[in-house]
């Protein structure tokens, strides 16, 4: 491992954080840094700099980082810009191992001065290897460290768990924050990349492919100076974990902004794609599919084939479901000639009891669908199920017997779900289920269909990746 | 006005309901029926009719209709299939003026006994011209007259509105009316057609283009019996309500699942949206999508053109709704020089001071953010804003300062938006907003930019048709 992995690994789990900029002023972004940090669970020490107060969040504040005696193995920079290359000299001395450069006004703004100071700083930090996420970024966060390294504390409120998101976007960060919070998507890591000094997707893509924390790795995009470095980091690691992107700039106008924006070359929208599909990124079209597929592969097997069961409560969002299944390139198969037996068995000869299964007749009967779902389940045919429930006052008790089934049930393929109900009314049995993988549910049964479709899209590309190193 | 549609008229605002099978059984519909009508906003009276019973939810139960002395205006039909015609004699000979037949078990099972009791029940309910919604429905919801006649109580946790629902599916209801109760649309009445003995979509669309409660009408459809009634239904109404549609069925799985549970004519999903797009329905791919089109329609002015400022807090969610205006033939104008000078003025001189505006630099500055909404909302070459804010930490107060300017602001023009926050931060603020007619929200940029792009789509599908009508 290079000195930047090194590090990149320490200051994603440091001991000693300094905050260089610290404040007690709401209306510094110091101050909702300290915040941030300031988490009970968070095992560290942190340090206030600021040459201005003695105590800052109640903590013995420094002048300087050269004044405090200790190690430091990561800095959160904060102060102005014109301070920054002063900072960033007395880090190098003091031997840091990683920055977050919050503070913005480097090679993003239309003066040549900010090219030139980020050249600088770069020039001041980059001999020591010292890795430097930002400038212009929130910061980052490290879940499973309990480190909130960034200007909102809000994202302390996420759940831990295997989906590292790293993005180009603060805006963008936080809308996948906010939305992760009402679907339950749950996070190792989340890295606002700014404007990369020298930790660029390349960067980050080597340190979360070795990062036990993290199972699979959604990007969002808008533009960077060398894509193929990107491309081949991708596929040097194979299909290790899944890497899914969402890039905006397919527009005239947000590819324009894109490129001022960011300072970097965007542009040619369709050769990034072709690029992405070629080292097995899957691409995804807007910011609610890159979460909800983020969430599959966090929490769902990738089925083995496009063979899908469709089993749903009532007719209507069983119809929506297969559309989608069909459109995305997923199979609703026809049941052996034992499994249709079976479900026979469980309803009244109505029409819809082959693929896709109204589940109608037996709505609040949970052991009939539960004999539904495990007949699916054991169809050589069926590589997934694809299960869709909406609450009515008389199912009210149906998914609490359903989740003791299913809890109990060693299942052999995943389930992919949308359980809906009012709400507060499912929420915490549909979370349980979840927490304990036995389902991944969404809010409608099409973001299901094309999350489960994305799964199997994936095991195809990574197949059609191999066939191609091959032949 | 012919004797159906009134007699809808009068169902739709009952004063005294008869519950035909009505229960204090939780494990019965008219269980449920019950507790949903059991509103006490609802000034009409409730008859619980059942042979068992002399009291059913501390109410006079009657043993059947002929047996209460007072006329009945709705009949709400919870009894198994086979009594239903002896119910429907009684309901002819009592003078009701509209039933909900919730009882399933006709034309929709497979044995062809299904069939011959559906015809029974509409030859002695057809002379009377006796309006039936349903069999096999969930029922249906006034939400203007408090009247909930469906056997989901939840339902009555959705506010009062201007979107009507109307629906072949109970499943895909319950599923927009679970979503909307998380987006904050709101409905003048949901109805649940179920197989239509005798009120179908053709029906339904002449009563609510006369219901002064509804400004727009969505559906969703699976299969209808005759495909150029309905059309020229909607037609004939010209564009005075607008009117879309999601229709599932595209896939052959689906397709031949549609067929079997409506018991109608499914097939050739691309004539039947030739033919709505020629009637100037609008159709939709999704329920996500005809939930957020319909919120649109329902609280939005349509924009007079295809010209939007994309007004962003932060860059990222501005470049992806950028992206998705220029595909959906929304025009990123150029701003006037006036309205450009007078945005530079609140903007240091970064790069996205043109369309899409960064408003990074004052993402905090409420004041700032309003005059660049005003200037924006003067320019003559924007039809619509699309507002798109995240909250953080730093910025949490700027949405009430925002809110205050924008409840004052006289707008000429539709503001769609994407504001979001962590859960219950910024609710309240935004369904003030929402509730004063000030902007419609979205969850993602995407959807935003979606919604905005559908209204503009449907002036210019309105445009081509007076076109052709003069051509």
């Amino acid at each position: 491992m290079n000195l930047i992995q090194t590090n990149l690994e320490t200051m994603f789990n440091p001991e000693i954080i300094a905050v260089i900029g610290a404040s007690d002023n709401p209306a510094k972004l110091g101050f909702h840094v300290m915040k941030s940090l300031n988490n009970e669970d968070f095992s560290g020490k942190i340090i206030p700099l600021n040459p201005g107060s003695p105590e800052i969040w109640g903590l013995k504040a420094y002048p300087s980082i050269t004044d405090y005696a200790d190690r430091i193995d990561l800095a959160i920079v904060v102060v102005p810009a014109k301070l920054v290359p002063v900072v960033f000299t007395e880090c190098v001395e003091k031997g840091v191992k990683g920055i977050v450069l919050i503070t913005a006004g480097f090679k993003e703004i239309d003066d040549p001065s900010g090219a030139k100071l980020h050249k600088k700083i770069a020039d001041i930090v980059d001999p020591a290897r010292i890795p430097v996420i930002g400038p212009n970024t929130f910061g980052m966060i490290n879940f499973h460290a309990n480190l909130n390294a960034s200007f909102t504390p809000e994202f302390s409120l996420l759940k831990k768990g295997k989906i590292a998101l790293v993005s180009q976007s603060g805006g963008i960060s936080h809308l996948l924050g906010f939305l992760a919070m009402r679907t339950d998507a749950r996070f190792s890591k989340i890295i606002g990349l700014g404007n990369r000094l020298n930790v660029d997707f390349a960067e980050i893509i080597d340190y979360l492919m070795n990062d036990s924390d993290t199972n699979m790795i959604m990007l969002y995009m808008e533009g960077i100076d060398n894509p193929m470095q990107f491309i081949e980091t991708v596929k040097k690691h194979g299909n290790k974990k899944p890497v899914i992107i969402y890039k905006t700039g397919s527009s005239e106008k947000g590819d324009q902004a894109a490129k001022s924006h960011t300072g970097s070359m965007a542009g040619k929208h369709e050769i990034y794609e072709g690029a992405f599909g070629q080292a097995g990124i899957l691409v995804m079209d807007d910011a609610e599919s890159l979460l909800d597929t983020a969430k599959a592969f966090a929490s769902s097997e990738i089925p083995e084939g496009p063979g899908v069961a469709v089993l749903s409560g009532q007719a209507g969002p069983g119809l929506a479901a297969c559309d989608v299944c069909e459109a995305c390139g997923l199979k609703i198969v026809s049941f052996g000639r034992h499994t249709q037996q079976n479900i026979n068995e469980y309803l009244p000869p109505l029409a819809l009891r082959t693929n896709p299964v109204d589940m109608g007749p037996a709505w609040y009967n949970a052991s009939a669908q539960s004999g539904i779902i495990r007949a699916a389940m054991n169809d050589s045919n069926v590589d997934a199920i694809l299960l869709l429930i909406m609450f009515a006052s008389a199912n009210a008790n149906l998914l609490r017997k359903l989740s003791e089934f299913l809890a109990k049930f060693k299942q052999s393929k995943p389930i992919i779900s949308c359980i809906l109900a009012p709400p507060g009314v499912w929420d915490d049995d549909i979370r349980r289920l979840e927490e304990a993988g036995v389902l991944v549910n969404y809010p409608t049964p099409e973001q299901a269909a094309r999350a489960l479709a994305n799964l199997v899209k994936y095991r195809s590309i990574q197949f059609d990746i191999k066939t191609d190193a091959k032949g």
